[in-house]
């Protein structure tokens, strides 16, 4: 190993910089996952996660990744063979189309450009034309972290109702949920899917299914093959605390102390924080003379910024400049967005200063790297910061 | 949180108590999964397992529990319909069984005792009726953790060849990887399943596969749905250390730790560790007048032992009484063995003190619970181990 | 590195096995130690650390080891020259003793046979010979780290006011405070001494002095030069929850725990604890028909027991194979019992089963050393703790 | 606790921020420091410590902070009533002084204005002086962490040696080894005195004397009363990698990764950056307009940098509005600097992206206090951080 000075930068949409609490809270001896004080452990995070998920319907952990969650949502609520429409947003609505096939479901996916949310006068009009209603489910991500653009759920919802369609609602809110405001009850989310990597400032290792009573009714009926996703098995376990297979102890320690962190600052302050990052970063992207991703203000991500890079210069180019000269991580562009784009990641653990050696480095590294931009998008986002500082208030102390 | 002197006592046959190091090894910040460090780790912890599965073959690791494996081998290499041989050692085996039925597979469980590994002799028979070969794989438990019985897998091989039959061999060795030998492909094992929270004395959250050539090919005809589980979408990431989705990263880092520790003791020194330690048990045991559920030594577990409790007495009560005072936890009986029977782990990172703090402790908890026993089991044990002590040569320092 | 599996057993009479939530503590960053979180730090372990004390009086805490804080209590107080008055308890007796001359003292040290306490009567005639009041400081150890033994510090006070005398006390209770009942205030202990590493759970690296009103007053007064161990300006900070110079902070994170959790436990039910231990560690010597260096039981050490093996074996050949075979460290035999006395620790974050481990490391050890003795001392242990088991009353649960 | 998102900026001259590495490693269990696993660690670390004073000689390592070296130095080396010759660079010269009466030693402080280093010239006239001899030490501070000014300690020594004067030379290089250049052999320096939590990146607890043969001749006539501070006992212990009283165990665990990672960076490496830290933020300093202390380029420090607020504005309350705002702490202006000039530090463990999160601190401070500066501070650092980074030459990779 050799020493490299200072912290790294992670400034990927996800994994996000796991803090120091949560870390340490996980380097603590596993327990008994069948004894009294695991019982108290699952009572807490099961109970805790319904908060951030806006819910009182259960909410079941796994653990698995998010993709896990996906397939989760899927395989108990469907048949084999059941249609469900889905909404092109970018690589992770593409890949989650892409399960479906392999789940042997039919999916209609209306396609998209990357640069939109759900069109949900779409799904509306789809649904309409859907009278034998064929369609079971409607799948969309509520905050596409391939492209940072945020859908409007509560339209979706909408738009179902207003089709009088009875196909449940399945959201990915995997790079949303604990960053950017999410609804599930309000908004009529039938199962939502989350994992810890994102807002729960976590390792990777737990996803999650919020399920509604018409979801749970549906799993009833369902009959793709399913085990080890089994909700009903579950939330039989889940009621005093447990688990029906061997949950990942140390995961859930750090779960704990990262709904106790959110909650400590407050959901509607943390969404405030990411709002606040979100707007410099573009103003910064905007001085350098660069092209954000997303077209719509309303749709612009809190979580991460999209930015092109000029025709014939490479994305992944510069990002390895970035991470040779300055230990920063940026997301690639994937898909067609591959060498053409990189994601800013401003999420979860984070806080202004970090942002600014953030925004910094990615100006260091246009300069290296060549790319054509103006200077002054670091300038652009302290004068934004300071601004927006949030106890100004204190300046009379200085006076 | 009351402060409670001293360790836990974690006596259960897995998890297993976490050595400090594979926590620390685990207590450091998430990086990019698709970064050049990542590379490297994944490249590590892929290597480096197949030396405990002592397999030249691949193994795949998810982010999931054991069962997560079970589910991944079954959907991996069979069909809806499929017809599969499995042998009842126990609650393991039984679980196992019953997620075939969740899968849409056709089981046929044969019946044991709870007291004696595989009959390989019957698995023969059975398969020589079947000449129109519809028994797709064969599923066994080589070691079953609800009774602490071991099974002989080379001899499933065998009789498998014997009979000439293309049957898979699917192989749960969640409790036995690690810490009692298994040889994969010696063997012929065509997936060898387990999980992170026992020899490899990591917390709950990776689990594993180690797959045959021959199951990689069913793997390609193999028709059950599945996505999260798929072998090959795994296999092409891995060949550059990925992973197709997030991987449980700092669970990854305390399985690089994990592999390190066991590979420095040696797998030999572990084995024969383990099995020095059953022994003194089973001592302690008889000398309690106690009896041990497995009925054949050369089955006997080396990674917990199963004692049986006196008609008229509850093992429940036992381990509670045990739990309150002497703060260790033993497993409790499942399914018919419950409150019947208790299980004592001695497992993973573990040596002779922590082993008669162990023993002392279930000596004790027989006295004040009353149950009728005989005095001196730790003293059988303690004449055993400093008997086989590892380095009696010292013993010419002090004369 | 090669891996040894299980845990270390560290049964030397301090450092004390550090508990992983005094460990995890202190693996915080630094903060500024000039900044008003640190005020907040600063004031709870002033103010908490006056509670294992029992004193309403200053404690200041100090950067350095034990021995500093012996060095402090005498810098403060004496003037070059000054004549003190000491027992030989010990080795750590012997090693103060060394230190006043040193530091340029005069000190008169009544001789004891390292199996008895201080002998009140003898200080007590001693000042009453000393009409003129020569005699600045009585200096006693409250517990005897290198033998095991106990000193009745109340009697020293009331020995010295029998004799009228305005000699100061200062009492080192460094493997005293925090296993074993001090009475700072009580007792009229001018200057009481103590360290991080034993009764405080902690690792090495903070000492302390508790500081009558008395003490203070003599400190301005006193001549020898000093800076770095300086009460006044200690004090003056401290008000403020500062320190004059660079404090440990970390070792301060481990302090606040570490006091946290001593008063979750209960004072009283900590020394009770350590009571048990000590009778149950005494029992097992008595049946391995070994010999307990401290003679008077009432000042049997509740912390530590030294044990005197047979003429013409040798002590330390034993703790050598105990370490090789066992992976327990037990403390020397110091100075005159070099070779001939082995000690066992009891102390700090400890509890039955790892009692009961450490007591059979030592009666293997005494087997494979060919170390002439009875077997049956864990048995005796065993049988103790069962019967004095914190929580009988669950016996019912059972039956 | 109220969860505060990011991670804290800990921007004083130290303690500077400690690595994940280093408190990882000190977040172990305690060991036996009588035991064979100790010697290896104490050998390690005691031979690793002279690599980074470059010394061949002996350096004790004491459990305390680093004012105790500062008397460590003064008690081995001299007696009551010496003279020694001191120059006032800063608050730490002048609390160096104080020190020096309240032990007993005749100082002569030659004046000087805080914003220069030590004026060799100066010392030499006042040796030339001295006939006599009276002038028994010369003690200086290398890098006086209360300016940012760095002293010559060669002309130092070159200025004693032209004067034919046989007067030890003690220096501190508290903030300097390990963060800039210091040479204890090549330049002849008699005491050298460091502590860990600067350069050597650890926090507070731990302090040095680098001792030359000189010295440690002078120790053996030297009378000034010393028992914990004594080098000769430590040295007699040292040798065999043992300490005389207890060692601050896990400490050393920290400072044996200190050394290792300051290794695998390399020296020169490691004060090129630190060097480069310093000059990007005197540009920022003077593109904002304000004023750095230290006068003289070739005594810049690369450690940290003061910065003097212009009349009428206070540095404290500069301080605390970006303390309240971006949960950053810098560095107090100390004595005559009070509220007159706060202090930046960029030592340690820290990067490119961190310094411009630090300075982008500062600069939106400036705005929200209200303190007149000129915008473009950050830019002025980035530009000059993206022309001088480390790997330029991967510019290519994006072209």
């Amino acid at each position: 190993m050799t020493y490299k000075s200072g912290r790294h930068f992670l400034q990927i949409p996800g994994p996000s910089n796991v803090p120091d609490r949560i870390l340490r809270a996980m380097d603590r001896p596993t327990i008994d996952h069948r004894g009294p004080e695991f019982a108290e452990l699952g009572k807490s995070v099961l109970s805790g996660i319904k908060q951030i998920f806006k819910t009182d319907n259960p909410v079941v952990i796994y653990p698995a990744s998010g993709t896990g969650a996906w397939e989760a949502a899927l395989v108990n609520t469907l048949c084999s063979g059941d249609r469900v429409l889905m909404y092109e947003t970018g690589q992770f609505a593409t890949l989650w189309h892409g399960m479906t096939k392999k789940l042997g479901l039919e999916a209609e996916f209306i396609a998209g450009d990357w640069r939109h949310g759900v069109d949900a006068g779409a799904i509306g009009r789809r649904l309409a034309e859907d009278s034998a209603h064929e369609i079971k489910a409607v799948c969309v991500v509520h905050h596409e972290t391939s492209t940072g653009v945020t859908s409007d759920i509560a339209s979706v919802r909408r738009a179902i109702d207003a089709a009088g369609h009875p196909a449940l609602l399945l959201v990915d809110t995997i790079s949303g949920l604990g960053s950017v405001d999410f609804r599930t009850d309000e908004w009529g989310v039938d199962v939502a899917i989350t994992c810890s990597q994102k807002g729960l400032m976590m390792p990777p290792g737990l996803s999650f299914n919020a399920i509604s009573p018409k979801a749970l009714e549906a799993s009833r009926r369902a009959t793709l093959p399913r085990s080890y996703w089994g909700w009903d098995e579950m939330l039989q376990h889940n009621a005093n605390g447990y688990f029906p297979y061997s949950p990942a102890t140390n995961l859930l320690y750090g779960l704990k102390e990262a709904i106790a962190m959110l909650l400590e600052e407050g959901l509607d302050n943390v969404f405030a924080r990411h709002a606040r990052f979100s707007e410099a970063t573009r103003r910064a992207v905007r001085a350098w003379g660069l092209e954000v991703l997303s077209l719509v203000p309303s749709e612009h991500s809190n979580v991460l910024t999209t930015v092109l890079v000029p025709e014939g210069h490479s994305a992944d180019g510069l990002r390895q400049v970035i991470l040779d000269n300055f230990d920063m991580s940026l997301g690639t562009g994937l898909n067609k967005l591959q060498d053409r784009a990189f994601r800013i990641g401003h999420l979860g653990d984070f806080n202004d200063l970090s942002l600014l050696g953030t925004l910094a480095g990615v100006e260091m590294g246009l300069a290296i790297a060549g790319v054509p931009h103006s200077k002054g998008g670091v300038q652009a986002a302290i004068d934004y910061l300071a601004e927006t500082a949030p106890q100004t208030q204190s300046r009379d102390k200085a006076a």
